[in-house]
């Protein structure tokens, strides 16, 4: 039995911009790739809405700090075999800090955590890491979201690049959710169902090959 | 499709004493459950080791404050349909607190947490609330865990009837872990495969009835 | 007895640019407030210097967040019959975000914890909630200040209309500050003795209004 | 204007074991106090539920350790000419520490926070301290209050003599609230509303000394 | 040149009962190491009066949780070459948790943080550590100490036989302090200057061999 | 015998761009003070990589918020006669603030830190104060430095003069570091070896004339 743990936002956890409300189970991408992957695989997904890199957000009833969560999350779901991490789309916001280049630190940070981290059973071996970058942001006639991620557009384009050379030199393995899926517009920044179904897909081939499957 | 979150700590984690290592994810509580409650249903396993109900612990490389993190989960999962909290077994060492009556108050504070949580979408209702009572400790001839949880054979022994009470006081359901369940001589503390899947069983009936199955 | 919170920034403490200093008791807006309503209603004055709405800083001997503080504020003077908001300056300060649009999220969480708020009398009906949009920065020669509150003349020009927006949308109070009161060029930032009075004096109606006198 | 600030727990937020519920304000101690001193003095009563001297607390939706908070309420209510500190007995619980000695280590922490606080105005001078034994717990039928106090019975039949000695040592005023006022039997912890009146009568003449009125 | 840092409490700091005040520079038994180990090693002392070994305390104006501050120490001074460990004197306090198990466990995670430490320089390799249980309590007239102290006589005195347990099954080197120096029956818990210098001569033989020198 | 701390961030620690690594002991700034006043002063660094004046930074395995960790070293150390502040330079990060006005409030806040601290010892007089503004940031090819400072050659260049302001105000010493030593065009930020000595040469005067050697 393999385990992939799904590191993410609310692109992971499923939000919809319609309603708003949340995706059905099936139509998240962590449940496209359980299902592709198929029972040899336990796929779990953690995703949390406004969660960011490495950054404080105070501004929901939760902690969306993501370096300060994941050692709790790595504790409770290992031993583990892969860890995805898509995470970005929030520290496009200017409260946050609103740059790529934070966002690339961000997540070197959370690679170093998962490689340092006090596994709960000694011998372990670490997982895996596999990057993905979100999809860039969009244009919206949506205000609200418009204002909360003012500039994300140009900063979330870069991602991609800076995140595929992060990989490269952390030696991880790297997707770009933007070859198979695009933003809404919506909102600018979530996908809509059939999206976060092509990234399940998408993601599929390089997770087979990273669990050796 | 129904939600079942599972917020634990080692014993629904799936602690073997035996190694240590972690018991098959078949054989772990929340997996017996999802097995016989079928696939109209989502359980969701967050046992995290170490974890007390609302008290601060530095020991590990992760956050064992149950009441710190259960916002962080308790966002990441919903909408919800139904939380069962398995936690106190952690309060009954010393270093903790060491005491039943602390561990009552912990509980009630992760109920209020569930029903005073500001969720990710604002129509969302509240989930139902199970609250089951760990079995008590027992002897062991290990002599480390025997010091760690000096006095908490006695103590957790008063742990069902007070969570019985508490959770009638709170209109919330209860199960006693001890009436099917008992703790391994190894340690005194944890769960052999066979007992953890016999909790999944025995669990089945109330998670049904709280559920409208 | 009605009793009324006013949670605020040193607007509300009644800083006072010449001097530096603090205005005198009865100049303060909530000492007016509290005159104007009578012995019936007890007006709880709790204004701190640099409080921002839901933001850290650490630039001063005491804890500025207010989203961390409020739920101490409201447990410590329940039951409540009313909350007045007034923040959202210090927000426009460049090392904590700067823009409206963070100020105006951070008064959502501030409303949403009042909402979800864990009460010490369980029966406790909550409060309703006044928004205050603070009165508009303005030019000042204090180069100190004006380097602190860079770009702010222009953001805190927009948070009356977008406050009134996101009270009503939560159901809230509004009222704007800056309909009967002005900053000072002293600083740029502070309400001169005359203008505290005035926006005591102009809260008075609505304030009436929200509690039914 | 004299200003003096009530820093305590819930037998100075009015805690009522008959309902329960909170006294009227004009039955507790610190209003009880303005009454009698009048119009020159401004009382301001920051009371919280379960408030200890300087520990942890995670069972209530606020901020529980009176250390960390005091210095936002110290800047809040600046400047002050008297900070009256009764607290202690939530440090009986034994999940706290349930210690006399740890009582007064904690009332030391915050007499030395107020002397060495970072007033908001540089030219401050420090207020006096009173430092307030609170009165020794008693017997109750109340079993869940009698078990979240085990032991405080002697325990806190020692912190007047204990308190006494720490304020001669560290120059602040002494008063033994338990020379005026007794805990109830109904819960073993708090005031009536006759005892809470007395105590404010009774803390007058020292308040008016140290002010010197 | 090797580096070998001494991470302790008042024990390490140079706490001098007499007075009381802080021991000569050269009394401290870190610079009695430094000068038997020559100028070829570098002897940095990171002593804090009333640190634990990973507890909270929020008795003094610092962090004295030794777990919280520990890696910020080990980043200011990496390279290192040798931790050495001198704590749980603290961790007898009542008001901390007053066990030896407890203070084993504390060590341990210590221990845990170096070898998992994500070092400034990322082909750092981790140094060698030296656990020293300090010497055991005695008897004290000093009524203050002994109350907060209470128990810890008998506690402290199976430090030494646990933390060489716990130094053998995690490869560290052990020494115990109570082999070369005593506690001074001035308040129970310091080395007088004659003591602590003795504590510098004693652990010289096994830093050198842990540093091959 | 003489006490001075220096507090600073990698240009104190000694951080190499080329390599990367960290400068000899003898190259450090701390390193050339301590030779150059002699052994009648004890010179202590704690110099940390990425350390901030007073604001947040999640990127690493330490704390670098400066104000945070101060009184803990502070406490450390103590008795001091000098402390050293040579800070600002990650303060000009984006994802920090970015701004000089930012940096000057940090360092007015470290300063306040010293002046109130509650000192192990109480007759303690507190140290005088040396405020050093960091050499400006230079341009440098690097690109991933030269986003993570995006637009800081600007603002560092405003340091040295607000920083004098300062130390005047606050009655503090003050030191011109880009008077002495200059930044590495390899990262833009860092000293190379010659500078960082060059450094400690320039201060010893200032620091002598402080100490009253």
């Amino acid at each position: 039995m393999k385990t992939v743990l799904c590191y993410g936002d609310s692109l992971t956890w499923g939000y919809d911009a319609t309603g708003p409300g949340r995706h059905a189970l099936e139509d998240r991408w962590p449940s496209v790739l359980q299902q592709a992957l198929g029972s040899d695989v336990n796929v779990i997904a953690e995703g949390l809405n406004g969660r960011t890199t490495a950054y404080e957000d105070y501004l929901a009833d939760c902690d969306r700090n993501g370096a300060r969560v994941l050692p709790t999350v790595l504790h409770s779901h290992a031993p583990l075999d892969l860890v995805i991490f898509m995470l970005g789309s929030n520290d496009m916001k200017p409260v946050i800090h609103g740059t790529a280049s934070g966002a690339v630190k961000g997540i070197e940070r959370l690679v170093k955590l998962v490689r340092h981290h006090d596994w709960p059973m000694e011998t372990e071996e670490g997982p895996g890491i596999l990057v993905v970058s979100p999809p860039p942001l969009c244009e919206t006639a949506d205000s609200d979201f418009a204002a909360m991620f003012a500039g994300g557009i140009e900063e979330s384009a870069m991602l991609a690049s800076l995140y595929r050379d992060l990989a490269d030199e952390l030696d991880c393995g790297f997707f770009d959710a933007g070859s198979v899926s695009r933003t809404t517009p919506l909102d600018g920044v979530h996908l809509d169902a059939e999206n976060t179904r092509a990234l399940g897909r998408g993601l599929e081939p390089v997770v087979r090959m990273m669990l050796g499957l």
